[in-house]
């Protein structure tokens, strides 16, 4: 996507051999981006967030295992780069998957040919899932111009925490669709849940749809379901993070609530997601063990000061306790849809089964 | 209720014919009283939002006018005095309704009485609140008895905003069951929305609550939902700004999603009001404005830093919109009961009238 009119996207190889990512741990404050020229620089941006979002840790740990190779390719250098990449951030299933296809690219040539190939083939990741993000937003379009009731109405899209091109390499998930709308000339408008505790939402979803020029309007994650009532949301659209055979999708804390609105006020509800995220040895959502992460980033909240400086200010009583869950789980009955590569199915093992005849059976 | 285990209410007459108030706008951080002993005092309160919550707005432009008079009682001056009280918070329904009452004591005295009375009037004002809202604790006692299935067992109450004894000018009216279940021995933990935009539940509810010892954990209002799942709350009790003849609740944006998720997992939901929130000439919610505020109020958070100082922060980007309702209503449906202080009823227009029969026919 675009950044002030520049095609951009979250991951790039440059002609020196070095991979260049935008810093995310600035946005949307300051655009900056970081050269990675060692496994060491790859590690500490996973790590330290510069980089985040499944599809983009999984780009950046195979570059990473690239860029180990370059001047020791051996079997042991392998092993070792793929230790340290797989401990940044040991729940990401796309970090261990990517690590896995790199290796099984070079796994059979000479250390002399496995840089380049490893290179080559986290490039094909990339590729991969731009291609596969791409389908999403061509399915996904389609159910917007379905909503559209004509082509010069104002459709409004609400979206929770970050699925866009930031945390992919590009076109991103639940925004993809809205991406290809707004390329398409359809008037789309995204009302982007600020998404607490770690404001996604506000920082990076307002940020990407901002500089590709999509309108948009920030709101507090308790403003939705009013916003429902009124008639003022055509259609919810959100990413997951790991989805049952059943069709129950877990997501960002909160995504439940804005389903139980739009269920209530008729409103379509649509999880978009690739196939990676589907867990077909899943049945029922609530088995899913949802993470407890640390209590200050409920009680503390970063932002930038008057001044210009990026700070953290408490808004919570010193002796006051704090709970912090990342995940919650929309049960299948409240989501209309789901949009994979594929196509769009609805959320029950048939309608995946639909789209992916190839797991009946297995 | 208590502060470290000092009895205190939002406001109290002083010997010396002042009147004293707790700094709210300085909550949670700081502690601080300010003495008010003029008019301008009284109106510089509320307009600053020293003092907050329509029960104890109230209070206090009713003991501003009573200063008003210390100097000069004539009927100018009363009417001089009205007029700069209730400027200050216009939608503010108890403001007006305060100043009448006192008007009214003082109406057929001579003007060297009225000084006197208007301040004994203000003080009868603060105790039939004090009252009413110990009435309303009584009766969600009760309720919260019922919810307890053994003596033992940990109830936990969800709360959204601060509809707490801050608010009024002792026991609140949401929170004056948990108070009295908690000075009843009953072993009550109350899971506190942080309320945005203005954060009053982590600000203020978590101040009291800890203040006054009863145990309490605050959460994003993304949280709600997936603790109800989970079974971790017995029941939800909220306050209401207005309240329909038919039941229908309006309170703070985001209470219509936490009153959803409870009727999707069977959690009892409870809006706790005095009589005055009741409006009889209202049938549906759907027809009560919803007022819009400063956008400033979603793009920035207040808090304090690690220095020590309270500062506001951006959490939004600089070209970003930003949309600020600040009530939602919450069908009556939706609703398990109303506790007021005649009682608990259904949320309907017979279950109003049941405790209200004067107002049959009306």
């Amino acid at each position: 996507m675009k950044i002030s009119g520049v095609p951009y996207r979250t991951i790039w190889p440059l002609e020196s051999g070095a991979v260049r990512v935008i810093d995310q741990s600035r946005l949307p404050f300051e655009l900056v981006t970081l050269d990675l020229t060692t496994l060491e620089d790859a590690a500490h941006a996973i790590k330290t967030m510069v980089v985040r979002g499944a599809p983009l840790i999984g780009a950046t740990a195979a570059y990473g295992l690239a860029l180990a190779l370059r001047t020791d390719a051996s079997d042991r250098r392998i092993e070792e780069a793929t230790k340290i990449l797989g401990a940044t951030r040991p729940t990401a299933v796309n970090l261990a998957w990517a690590l896995a296809r790199v290796r099984s690219a070079i796994a059979q040539l000479a250390p002399a040919e496995r840089f380049e190939a490893a290179f080559r083939e986290a490039g094909n990741i990339c590729e991969a899932d731009v291609e596969q993000c791409r389908s999403i937003g061509a399915h996904g379009l389609e159910l917007i111009r379905q909503v559209a009731k004509s082509p010069t109405r104002r459709i409004n899209v609400l979206t929770h925490c970050n699925a866009g091109w930031l945390a992919c390499v590009d076109w991103g998930t639940a925004l993809a669709p809205v991406y290809m709308a707004h390329n398409a000339g359809i008037p789309v408008h995204v009302w982007v849940d600020e998404t607490r505790p770690r404001n996604q939402g506000a920082a990076l979803t307002a940020y990407e749809l901002g500089a590709h020029g999509v309108p948009h309007t920030v709101i507090v994650d308790n403003l939705g379901g009013l916003l429902m009532q009124r008639g003022e949301v055509d259609c919810v659209i959100v990413g997951s993070d790991r989805t049952t055979a059943c069709g129950d999708v877990c997501n960002k804390i909160g995504t439940y609530l804005k389903a139980l609105a739009a269920k209530d006020n008729n409103v379509p509800f649509y999880a978009a997601l690739p196939v990676s995220t589907l867990d077909w040895n899943l049945e029922h959502g609530r088995d899913i063990e949802i993470e407890q992460r640390s209590a200050a980033e409920v009680t503390e909240v970063t932002g930038r000061t008057g001044a210009g400086d990026i700070t953290s200010v408490r808004v919570v009583p010193a002796g006051s306790a704090a709970l912090n869950l990342a995940f919650d789980v929309t049960p299948a009955r409240l989501v209309t849809g789901i949009i994979t590569e594929r196509g769009v199915c609805p959320a029950s093992r048939e309608g995946l089964l639909g789209l992916y005849p190839e797991r009946r059976g297995a």
